[in-house]
């Protein structure tokens, strides 16, 4: 056994500042396996602050007054200095944000006609249409029954409309990808009240209905998948739902689009075809190169993007960590490659594991950068087999008059000063 | 096709409203498979409250004022109605959370000298002793250093001491239970900045050391495991620490007491024995029925507790489902059983999939309550074959003059009046 540590007799250490110097150094990191560059100096106790008395704890955590977090609301594409009432959507600040929570209050929101503020002891859902019974449910009666709880992302189909035409060089990640995020959600499966009501074999679509003044509604079509994962959702990360994300009951169908994990929800109305409300013909539809349109594209696909280096940002020569986000309404992220040649040559990116179904995967490369002009990206391959396309393949498809569902890579050039910026392709 | 939907002309539609009655259904709920019963009315739109306007989007999503979350401030056990300045932890409210993921607002705390405020741009980071180099890291290294992310569960050792010697039964599952959380925490993997600073082979333990007045300082063995897990993190659910949680790095042990895994860490330090700190000789033993004490007790044990229906809470006969909360510091959670009579038999509860190594499962069990006095309890099993202790075998081997690592089973009394109490057995 050595003697009692000499620690809190700081002054007894020595206290000789040793000159800072760079290092350069090798390490193994697991998965990886791969080359680590960082700067730390060598030094002693001497070279760390001492320690502080603190304050109280409390009911509640505070984050600290030197974090800066929040999210960017805004109206159409390019429109981001509004009146707060003209905002229609907020994006996450994913620049900021490591893992693949997302924190309750930062979750990105989407709003037809903003935030209604619902009394729980007041709020009722129907269900009905094709049903042996029309039931009404409270939430206590919701919060009482069998439930489930999973972890999976949240995408509007608008996220990355930004770039379907040209590539603003300002935008940070928060701006071309913001409206996307993973939280835990619990709630009712929607198996259950499909059996509570009986629901008719020949009902096929079920209409779901908001509680805000747009009433947004759209038609979900009763597939096995849909049928099997949809939650009918009163918590997000273990608390209740936050009026912004559908408190007190949405729905939330993981891996598809997000408008129809419709918020505030008041009422689920069994049939046998698409109801075709205007958010379907009107609304959520997206014109094709051909000049047709797609209905009813109802499905996230696979994408991918890095977080870190990215817009806006400015890095040095020397080690950099490549880290970003992959996802796919289809399953699990099965493998990201990125390229740092602008797509000429490609290596796998690190998975931090588990990766979920239907949830974000976080993913890193190790990087030394040269210090010339280059372009980043990356791809993602899911357990389906799909593969995240470029761009020129999305184009291609849907020209660029299209709003919803862009999901080709995401490039981000370098300058020789180390800027960083987006850019097409 | 049908025609457009009817909604938004509710005033087209039958308003009659009809008798609320009560029903009872039997639903299949998948891998449960069990009755359900429960209640809800008939009902048609008109039943449904009308839909209403909203606030602007904003930068953050706030709680909706409906919804009452906070943890209980306490000094030692029994001490609730405290000066602020008194308390030295604070319990996470599990009977009104969902799911695994806490809020991070709401991770339990516990502090032996405050919350310190540092700022990131003076605090360091020393690591040292046993090891070719000394580095002083700043907070940008360790933040673009290679990170990992892990869902893991955060327990103080202390969590049940409110049960040891007698059963308050005014007690909630806040009281009892509520020193454990679980986070994803995101930082540089311990064995990084083990090869950065070149430990040496003969070095098996490590001190950890805190920039709080106190300098919490504890002894860590180096196992495989624990160079392969530890965590050196600075972010929890996506986001930098706050400063109650170790703001701006602690260390994050899965599995282990809690009090491992230092908060405001300031340094590392590499030895060849236990450095005997006044935290493992004074504070963190355990006296044991034979009059010896238990030192290095680390891991925490399994462990569950039904969080509802749970301590102060009342029920009614007919359907209840029973949920609550397993985890064990040796990995997985593989099975929990629940009895509903006192521990005469037991029934396999559902577990929500997927459940992850050292973090809290959740666990459900549809359960039709007769309306006579009864006891519930559940018991947990985890990958490594350990099953939950039940009180006696837990008392026979520690007495109850112990104030740490108390795992054994927790019951809950029901009386005939619905009431459910804090029972020892």
């Amino acid at each position: 056994m050595p003697p009692p540590d000499p620690d809190p007799a700081l002054g007894r250490m020595q206290r000789k500042r040793l000159s800072r110097r760079s290092f350069l150094a090798t390490a193994s990191t697991g998965a990886a396996g791969a080359a680590i560059a960082g700067t730390a100096a060598a030094g002693t106790l001497a070279d760390v602050p001492e320690r502080l008395p603190g304050a109280p704890v409390g009911a509640r955590s505070a984050r600290s007054p030197h974090v800066d977090l929040g999210r960017i609301p805004e109206a159409t594409p390019g429109r981001r200095n509004l009146a707060p009432e003209d905002a229609i959507n907020s994006k996450t600040p994913l620049h900021k944000l490591v893992g693949v929570v997302t924190p309750s209050d930062l979750h990105y929101e989407r709003s037809h006609s903003g935030v209604p503020d619902l009394d729980p002891a007041q709020h009722r859902l129907l269900v009905h249409g094709m049903t042996k019974k029309s039931l009404v449910f409270t939430m206590d009666e919701l919060w009482a029954m069998p439930s489930v709880s999973r972890i999976a992302f949240l995408e509007c189909s608008g996220n990355g409309w930004e770039n379907w035409k040209a590539a603003d060089e300002t935008l940070t990640v928060q701006h071309t990808h913001g409206l996307i995020s993973t939280h835990e959600w619990t709630g009712v499966p929607l198996s259950v009240l499909i059996d509570l009501v009986g629901k008719e074999r020949g009902s096929t679509w079920m209409l779901a209905e908001g509680g805000d003044a747009t009433g947004l509604a759209r038609s979900i079509p009763l597939t096995d998948e849909i049928m099997n994962e949809t939650i009918v959702a009163y918590a997000q990360n273990g608390e209740p739902l936050r009026p912004a994300h559908g408190y007190p009951v949405r729905l939330l169908i993981p891996g598809w689009e997000g408008n129809l994990s419709i918020k505030w929800l008041r009422r689920l109305k069994f049939g046998d075809a698409p109801f075709m409300t205007r958010w379907e013909t009107a609304r959520y539809t997206s014109l094709m190169a051909n000049g047709k349109a797609k209905q009813f594209q109802l499905r996230q696909e696979i994408n991918s993007v890095i977080t870190a280096p990215s817009g806006m940002m400015e890095i040095r020569p020397g080690y950099n960590r490549i880290t970003g986000l992959a996802w796919s309404g289809h399953g699990s992220i099965v493998r990201v490659e990125v390229s740092t040649d602008g797509g000429r040559t490609w290596a796998d990116a690190t998975l931090n594991r588990p990766v979920l179904p239907k949830a974000q995967a976080r993913f890193h490369l190790d990087w030394r950068w040269d210090g010339k002009p280059t372009k980043i990206v990356s791809r993602s391959t899911d357990d389906k087999g799909h593969v995240q396309p470029d761009r020129k393949t999305v184009i291609g498809e849907m020209g660029t008059n299209a709003l919803f569902h862009y999901n080709a890579q995401q490039t981000w050039s370098i300058d020789a000063a180390g800027r960083v910026r987006n850019v097409l392709s």
